[in-house]
């Protein structure tokens, strides 16, 4: 089973990282940039569990570990 | 419009950062966790263009500069 999670940073937090992007964007010509955003991407290879418990370990870990609740979103994603 | 754009390393590319996370998960008891691969995930907000000259213009920022080819993959997609 593979699991994705996005996690960007909360709209109300600065990202000076996408900013810089966007920046960089902008001054190499490409037009129409209105906003960037960049976050991490995860992608997790689990086997032996069913979908269920795997959806439950994974929100329990973004929650704690993977991500900052304070100031970043997730997004879970299971596939077979 | 917008535009989700994943970069994550080649699969024949050893992923540091992801070994950590896996090592971290089985350290705080989380099982079956077989691989983990950490990539960047970019949100592209667009205006004025239309979606054929968006994904141009975005195949080649990723190409050029937002990816590593060399390393890494990336899927881009586009929402209206």
């Amino acid at each position: 089973m593979k699991a994705s999670i996005i996690i960007t940073p909360k709209k109300a937090v600065l990202d000076p990282q996408g900013k810089t992007v966007q920046g960089a964007l902008e001054h190499l010509g490409y037009q129409g940039v209105r906003d960037v955003r960049v976050g991490k991407y995860l992608e997790v290879e689990l086997s032996g569990v069913d979908a269920e418990t795997a959806r439950q370990q994974l929100e329990a870990a973004c929650h704690r570990f993977l991500s900052n609740p304070v100031i970043e979103d997730y997004r879970l994603e299971l596939h077979d």
